[in-house]
């Protein structure tokens, strides 16, 4: 695994699907850059995750949602949010004109 | 301890000292925001740190440099290292005229 890099140069070709980047794993935590462009959620599909993840995009737009909130979050660059085990949520939009990218860190709860 | 939020906007003064903000706090891993402007590790200290710190500059430039390395490292927005544990290291610089935004994740190693 790579001990650097950079996140935001010589982005991957995303328009075919999303592409994921593990840059870190460590016991317990998982570190990755995801790019996304256009890609968004299937159709009444949840995420329901057995770790928390910590979330911050870095670039771009999306909109997530979660199933216990009524409407969906706008994010754009610099907004990180705590995602809670088990919390179901989904990527509603992703901008298709640019590329998204989002740096996760996956992580075991308290 | 906040569940979501923007690194990048409402920035502190950080002109008369480094500002940390803990973003995230779990077993094993800690999520902080550091804003510099301008300031570096005093002369002849360097970090030796239990936990491995993964870390990602987000705006700014900042040069740093290892203890077994014979040069600092330039670094820029979207680079990202990964320091292991008790590798000694320190920060040559960070930009004066603009603040520098770090992501660090501690973290403990394999």
């Amino acid at each position: 695994m790579k001990r650097a890099g950079n996140l935001s140069r010589d982005l991957p070709d995303a328009g075919a699907g999303e592409i994921t980047q593990t840059l870190l794993a460590a016991p317990g935590l998982r570190i990755e850059r995801i790019v996304s462009l256009g890609q968004a959620s299937p159709p009444g599909f949840w995420y329901d995750q057995e770790q928390a993840e910590w979330v911050l995009l870095l670039a771009g737009a999306a909109r997530l949602r979660f199933a216990d909130e009524p409407e969906a979050r706008p994010l754009g660059p610099g907004d990180w949010l705590e995602i809670a085990a088990h919390r179901r949520h989904r990527v509603e939009w992703t901008d298709p004109t640019t590329p998204t990218v989002w740096l996760a860190v996956f992580h075991n709860e308290m």
